[in-house]
């Protein structure tokens, strides 16, 4: 049986040819059709396909293990908890049904009314219930950046960063999906020429360019998953838009860190897209020196390479490319992170996601932040519809899009985008 | 209609004159009955109550907004969404189905084998799901011996610290209940003659003495909640056990905060006590200079009278007090908490937990951690047994108990208690 990753495979359903959504790609994602109810889906080209209607029509009857309900839910996390041999067989078994070459569904116009949507008609969910955030900070560029502007460049990286994954716990309860758009926070800052602190609306909102891994359930409370272990417990990845207030948080992070700063939105994409449909985007990570402790160490190709664009559209206004990332750029690779994150026995449950915190590259176009960007406001950013920004502005869209592409295929993560409201008072 | 807070009110169940739990209390909390099945309950005396067993025979009939399967769950969740009015009418009926003057059920000896059960033959199950898991830093006497300890008397207190109760997200996945026991963590520390990081168990293993609100919904993402609602949006509290490993979070904390020197477990008490019950033992906080912001600022007493005990009782040998703390003492009360929590928009669900951080007081014996019991290992804990200690040794159990007494009445928390097992290798 051919895989969903098999490059010459093409689907009875148009596919633009630089869609991120491919027949190779199969993510998973919630969905509201046109009617009253919630489906888990998927998508090729722009369409999004119903699964729980398949699967009801009798389309997964092959694989007898799967749930009869499993479609028929609010979340992925589910469908994620039977464990990566069940996400392998319905997404090769859907890349089957959608083969230009098998015409069961093809064919069968009335089931196709039941299973297809547009893209454009249907809302999209949160894809999971997370009930726990982790944000790491694994970008060496950013780390670098932030620590040179903060702390001068003999002191920019902190004596752990090497060493380990640093990463905290963020807020589960703000994660939103693409489209939900957010107030502007406010709360409390000192600025730096101010005696006591003051209170109002964040003047230096920003966005965080990230990706996310999806875990599904782990090991016992006092067990770790070890590097080698890590990816059978990823089901997949998300673009991540992890907002900031830098003011809020310059003011509140010693010693224990963000909290205010960026809990009051972080911003996922909605369709999932599985390790799986990664493995042709294999990569190797940038060379780790000093060697990490033996419960860190991988060998190979562990990350994957992604291309990671963002943008701003002010209201009323075009969109403009503010910079150009790759999640390849990272220091720690998702097995460290994982390792790392379940090595004194905490444990993980389907649903949560892990951000790789901002991706910053060698270069400046690459850097993944306003902060950087605008190097702590120092620089202005010119923007293709006459603007100028340092810090985002009420009314903007950012715009998050991310893409794999080795020259034979494309996939993709379509994209993550949220507009600032202004402040409530 | 009498509630149940009455000073005079007696039960006919019996109830040991220190017991935490007599009818004045009604606290809620989920459990595994003799039989195989899970129902929500509460507690008079060394009587676990099942309060879905009660609803299905009637005796919540004149209740008629109650859900006929609210108490029929794996958790309060659902109970703690329909909101104070609905948690009051049933704390007040429950204590007038128990109320020494009341037959209904005193003499109906079917319906009491189906209701009441003995605590010492209940499993007791965590009280709630929590999908968020707040911690602040509200102690001052804490945050000062912290600070004088790692930065100096001179700079102890962080700027931020008397305008803002400080705080940061923990892990909510490694909440256990009271019994539950762990394994000592393993991880990354560096130690301070080591060149390098090193792996290994924890060696400097510490409980922390805290307590911890319990929430309700709260409004829609963007919306803020006063320091004047605050106490509408809380439904109890229950004793927080926040173990410590402080050689894996002195390494790994900066910038970003505690990570797997906490998630590997936090313990808590089974029994929510509602705010309603505390009520009696309301009181007033520190005073705060500078006053705070507009956003942060209560008047009257917005506090309560807790005592709060810690014990260690080695394996195979005698329990020894080592603490004794008081809720009172924390500057930061539970509304500005909550209130500075969700100032920048923050939303919050039922069951989430928010602690205070370790309570310390003014004397030595009211310091709540070992950390600063042994002044960072200088100092000598010596327990009853004959034993000494300055971190906790495998097969330690720590135990802390709370409670309130007015002169008229006392009702308490029972324990938290939980064992350390060896490291797993």
């Amino acid at each position: 049986m051919l895989t969903a990753n098999e490059p010459n495979r093409k689907s009875w359903i148009e596919v633009e040819s630089n869609s991120d959504f491919p027949i190779q790609n199969i993510p998973f994602g919630v969905f509201i059709p046109t009617d009253d109810f919630t489906t888990i889906g998927t998508r090729i080209g722009n369409t999004a396909i119903d699964l729980s209607a398949l699967h009801q029509l009798g389309y997964f009857s092959e694989i007898e293990e799967l749930p009869e309900d499993v479609f028929l839910q609010d979340t992925l996390n589910d469908f994620i908890t039977l464990g990566r041999p069940m996400w392998r067989k319905v997404r090769n078994r859907v890349a089957d049904i959608f083969d230009s070459t098998n015409g069961e569904l093809k064919n069968n116009t009335a089931h196709k009314e039941q299973i297809l949507f547009d893209v454009a008609e249907v809302q999209m969910l949160l894809p999971v219930f997370t009930q726990d955030y982790t944000d790491f900070y694994s970008s060496m560029e950013h780390a670098m950046n932030v620590g040179i502007m903060f702390r001068g460049k003999e002191n920019a990286l902190m004596p752990n960063w090497k060493h380990l994954p640093v990463g905290y716990h963020g807020r589960s309860s703000s994660i939103i999906v693409s489209g939900e758009d957010f107030h502007r926070p406010v709360g409390q800052m000192k600025p730096a020429d101010a005696e006591v602190p003051v209170f109002g609306p964040s003047k230096l909102l920003d966005f965080e360019l990230e990706m996310g891994f999806i875990t599904t359930d782990g090991k016992h409370l006092g067990d770790r998953i070890t590097t080698d272990e890590a990816e059978d417990y990823i089901f997949g990845m998300v673009l991540v838009n992890d907002w900031s207030a830098r003011d809020i948080q310059a003011w509140e992070y010693v010693p224990l860190g963000p909290f205010l700063g960026k809990n009051f939105a972080t911003s996922i994409s909605p369709w999932v897209v599985t390790l799986d449909a990664l493995e042709p985007y294999r990569t190797e990570s940038p060379a780790q020196d000093p060697t990490p402790l033996p419960y860190l160490q991988t060998s190979g190709k562990r990350t994957f390479d992604i291309e990671i664009d963002a943008f701003i559209e002010p209201e009323n206004s075009v969109e403009s490319k503010i910079c150009t990332s790759n999640f390849k750029y990272l220091y720690w690779n998702i097995s460290q992170q994982l390792a790392h994150h379940t090595v004194n026995g905490c444990n993980i449950n389907a649903g949560d996601l892990m951000a790789s915190g901002t991706i910053s590259g060698p270069e400046e176009a690459n850097y993944g932040s306003l902060l950087e960007l605008s190097w702590r406001g120092a620089k202005t950013i010119k923007l293709d519809g006459g603007e100028e920004r340092k810090f985002l502005q009420d009314g903007d869209s950012l715009i998050m899009r991310g893409h794999c592409n080795n020259g034979t295929t494309r996939i993709g993560f379509g994209e993550v985008r949220a507009k600032v409201l202004p402040a409530k008072e």
